[in-house]
């Protein structure tokens, strides 16, 4: 069963997202496991501090090494072979080829979150994948790491249904399926669904939504 | 001010990010004001349902018009300006650039979140902006409404305070400023700061920095 452990400051902002819809059914039906590290725990000093100024100059704080490396060897202790993800603007941009690998890894992923404004350098030494969402800047990684987690588990067969879960194949395999769909009712205040929808005819069916992809 | 009213059917899943650090912060200091707005208020018949099955076959079930149309309108009965967000694949990919007009644009932003497997095309008629967060699938739009929220919030002058949005707003011109930080200890379990950035001298502290941006 694949497995996440969130490294963060923030379990409290996270959690209820993995306890709502997909996330939540996908643990209930034993398909994912999420658990949080408070990353404070490993703080130092009387104020559990996790960050400093930084060598040489410059704005905001950056997270050091001894909280972040305790916390994950204290999730390494049981799990020699977990995983280190940090999400970083600097990263391999994330995509859905890189959802499947991971949804087909039964593995265990350890999820960095950095906040504030950065992290020691010397805590890439023991990561394993740097990723990054987008060309964008985030407060932390919190958003980032429920989005990989949402991404990958939702690929989990089960979680969405099959039938479903074969579309999604589809989709992540390159193919563009994104075409105009339409439900009930036919008329909403004068715009009509077209016409071949209705028609019962797949053949044409089909070819109207080839024809209107995206 | 800033306002972002979120339509969606998982409130209690978002509303902890945005009480949490920058995001609380912010509206603490009235710089940003958020808002929920239930889907299921507007849904249909006794189970108040907001879907049904899509014309012309297919897996999944489809978000109708009446509930989305009803819970836009709702909002702009008391505000006619605001803008409509959809994330959706299709969208815009956001970015940087993107993230910065909204934060100077100081509008009522309306944020509506698909869940299940997709919408009506006809709710795209009263769409002002659609946006992708990249080239994956979510399970809704959830996360990519607090990602845009989060990445305009953090930009708005007094979020994180002065010189660091200073900071940002270089990195938000395309200058990459991502190079290697490091804080204390200067020796972490064998692995030393470059001596240069303790050397106080700071024409060569600045050109270490940009020989070694990523």
């Amino acid at each position: 069963m694949i497995k996440f452990t969130i490294v963060t400051l923030f379990a409290e902002a996270l959690e209820p997202y993995l306890k709502t819809s997909m996330m939540w059914k996908a643990t209930e039906k034993g398909l994912a496991e999420f658990e949080f590290v408070n990353l404070r725990d490993f703080g130092l000093g009387p104020h559990k501090s996790v960050d400093d100024t930084p060598y040489g100059g410059g704005d905001g704080m950056l997270l050091r090494c001894e909280p972040i490396f305790d916390a994950i060897e204290s999730v390494k202790a049981n799990d020699p072979d977990a995983k280190v993800i940090l999400p970083t603007p600097v990263g391999e941009v994330w995509n859905q080829e890189k959802a499947r690998e991971f949804a087909t890894s039964d593995a265990h992923y350890i999820i960095l979150c950095p906040h504030y404004e950065g992290y020691d350098e010397r805590i890439l030494s023991i990561v394993d994948y740097k990723i990054s969402l987008g060309k964008f800047v985030l407060t932390g990684g919190e958003l980032p790491a429920l989005v990989i987690i949402d991404s990958v588990v939702r690929l989990i067969p089960g979680v969405l249904g099959g039938e479903t879960s074969a579309l999604i194949e589809s989709f992540s395999d390159g193919d563009n399926l994104e075409y105009p769909q339409y439900t009930k009712p036919y008329d909403f205040r004068g715009m009509t669904v077209p016409d071949v929808l209705l028609s019962g005819n797949h053949g044409e069916v089909d070819k109207w939504r080839e024809e209107h992809s995206k």
